[in-house]
């Protein structure tokens, strides 16, 4: 059975995105109106100077969405699917299903869960998987599975094919919470969903392990959190939301950790409330936030 | 002789706004596309919970805009006047003439000449006027009319005329760069644009005059300005931009001050160049800022 | 027994302020070497513009400090208090006792409950007082002690009898966490710690009740909140810190309230904090804050 | 002849640094004290967690003061030399005299001028150095001396040395405000005083050449800079001061360099405040800032 949000009942996103040419937008808002839907918010961009793409996002207000959907899908596969266009609709009252992975750190995790209980975020979460034990007992006081799939030794396979069995089919996209195990290229390829990392460095600045540590080598006076989609390539996948926090000298490297749990769990909240939403295009290695 | 930006030769901007009903996005867009402009930027606001009002922004360009605009006016009239929409259609390439009055603080001003010589402010301004002589010079060190317009004594009615003299024809908005005569009501009848004004305080704090004194007296830990339009409520017109900045214990009220005219000049130069580009609409007391 | 923070152990702080005159620099630093401490960190404000009031905040290094209190404090009664300075001498490693108020708002009192088990507040939490029970097993599941005083009717005289006999000689400092009854001045009298409270707006803006529908209607473009001491004068106490959160045309009362609600929690954490550890001095109604 | 800032007269700023070590804060306040001076600010640090370096500035007033320098002076060197520290002593009321090395580029050095027309910098100002023409007019507006250094053809030797002779005797301080050559490593022998760059991104992000381009590329959401002292290590010196603005996906490179220029304009100026207020003390590749 499908969890329901009924506050964005009859609710539906659409996003749009390809070659750029004129009319795009009329054709999309004729096709809206057309399946007697209400445009509720549009945004739009086109991006000349990097040759030409265009992105739209409109949400719209439609009665009987649930029942309308295959008919408005076959409308958008020939209108829109026939200028050359790729295209995605989403029934918003339909939350994304969620799964978080952790290690040992509570902060991300905990804001995600106590987010998610305060109605901020349009998700379900059907579980929380970490590599050790330490959060469980908080992971579940919010009513959540917990599971515990340990990570020992270098080769990281077998950890790896069972958290995939237990995603399958199960989640719609993945947030690695300060999970501290480097995801191989294979896993990637298998789980098939959009995978969210938050790195604790204002990237590209410390890419790779020890960013605190390195930060208070460079004697910075500003620490960072980047949140990303997470690719084959460690740390250089598209960036979703980056943000920062000003240190001192008086900071050791462990003091910049403290202080980062703060950017950390900010940044990669509002990347995953965005993504879920979704806000978020990924074009190439960049991404088109509306916020 | 109109000026022309030519990096904006046939950009065309519309503004729409009024009571929401379904289909005025797609009967917009329908009459861009007919009028054979290509959309290149698009911002939709509805404000549901307000009783329903709808607000849009096009950005589009038409090859031969010039020409076209009245057919263009005239499509508008009858499509979106006839929605019972209001609408107000601008040629980009013709910048929005602006006057600046001031009196004898500089950093408004100077932040306002400099940027519009950078060319960061789609603006002419054929005038600065001033209560005082004291910035005449650095005005004119940037190419820009300086007049003169003392407002002794307590009857400012003299130099109200004078100003509303230099002005009348001349501009499309008046910006009070830390101006420090309180405008009347029946010059703001008269001068029949825009006003925009700066005022030092994160209102609704600090009300009326010496906001740095009251603010030092109270002991805030921040401080603020704030761009808002012109009423005859003095300091309740409607807010377009505000910022703040860090202050402490061991600034004096006179130290504020100094650290406040940095806020100042940026918040005043958004707010400026977001009405220039025709991107704050105003609604009742309040504005929707498309920025 | 009393909680010790064996990290802590052996470092005290001291406040010293009143009248400046010279020589106090001098005089306090000689006094703490003679009293075999090692000063780590020393922070001095005078306030000459204001009638030259003086400031001090040092922390020392003293081994077998515990032993050797009663003897630092005759010291500084005859050396300091001799100058006419006002001083205070707390040893560091114990914990101030801090009893938390809160209503159904979960936000702050749980962020402060969190940051205390990372260790991250010097502080012991004897109790949670709420006049709901919404909140009571969270509290619980820190292993905090919550109790219910609910506070019905206008006659609050019973309820804050209630609670004075649940503080009374159990805490060093009550912390107001969105708690949402006005405390008379009977009560603060009797308490006879500081109160801290958080209030969710930039004040002296939206002074009282519903501040975020209050800069709903004003239109405003950012929302703070402030954290500062409470006296007898709602709204009107010396302000411990401040911070605000960008908001736009789009965000409804709720939604700032929503957003707000991050920036409240931030400030009451940060403001808790620098008391506990002995960084802020009331001077009038202002605060020095030595962060 | 040397200027003098009246507002400042008789107040001397003191530097002590080196190994920490027991009742070094109270020596250096009883020398200042038995020097007839009152301390106005004191700000110390101790970097226990690196070995245990010691940073003090004390700012103190003291009637008198040029006449008492070699006095005061000689008591330095056997109390605080004695201790095996470091110090320097510095009368505010002499500015230091800062050149300005600049291209194209306005943003930075007319900020640096204007803040001193203001009185914001305890500066005088005898020189600006350009390797263009381009900005000699606005320069010499605010009545400062301008001269032209060309910079052709790979070999710099030559123009380094002109640059040599300009400043060599003359300044206290060389300030980079987007001087778009590299020195060599003779060079800064040669000038003998710290040099202070704004390099236009968060180092070390984007170190080099073009960073508003690569940040492009990387798709980041805040573009910063950094002021720092010149190493013979490109981008590799003591960072000063950081700061950022949020950009997003609709801008291009060109758009991250407007929006940029903001940002370096005021890193500088508060890295060079800080610096000639002797607030920055180097420390191995790091600073202390008394901010």
């Amino acid at each position: 059975m499908t969890v329901h949000n009924d506050a964005l009942r009859d609710r539906a996103c659409l996003i749009v995105h390809g070659p750029d040419h004129p009319g795009i937008v009329a054709a999309v808002s004729a096709l809206v109106s057309r399946q007697k839907g209400n445009i509720v918010a549009l945004d739009q961009y086109s991006d000349d100077a990097d040759g030409g793409a265009f992105f739209q996002r409109v949400v719209f207000h439609r009665p009987g969405l649930a029942a309308a959907m295959p008919e408005i899908k076959a409308d958008l596969a020939e209108t829109v699917g026939g200028l050359g266009l790729e295209w995605a609709l989403s029934d918003q009252s339909v939350p994304k299903r969620m799964a978080i992975l952790a290690s040992t750190s509570d902060h991300c995790v905990l804001e995600l869960l106590w987010r998610h209980r305060r109605g901020e975020l349009n998700v379900s979460i059907p579980m929380v998987i970490s590599n050790h034990t330490k959060i469980a007992e908080d992971v579940r006081s919010f009513g959540i599975p917990f599971f515990h799939v340990p990570s020992q030794g270098p080769d990281k396979s077998e950890a790896e094919a069972r958290i995939i069995e237990l995603l399958a089919g199960n989640v719609d996209v993945v947030v690695l919470a300060r999970y501290m195990q480097i995801l191989s290229e294979d896993f990637l390829d298998r789980v098939a969903v959009p995978v969210i990392n938050i790195h604790h460095s204002f990237l590209p600045a410390f890419i790779g392990a020890a960013p605190y540590r390195k930060a208070h080598e460079r004697g910075v006076k500003m620490i960072g959190a980047t949140s990303h989609y997470v690719t084959k390539d460690l740390d250089e996948g598209p960036i979703i939301e980056q943000d920062i926090a000003r240190v001192d000298h008086s900071m050791s490297a462990a003091d910049l950790q403290v202080r980062g749990a703060y950017v950390e769990r900010a940044v990669l909240s509002r990347a995953v409330q965005w993504h879920t939403e979704d806000r978020v295009i990924r074009h190439g290695n960049h991404t088109i936030v509306f916020a």
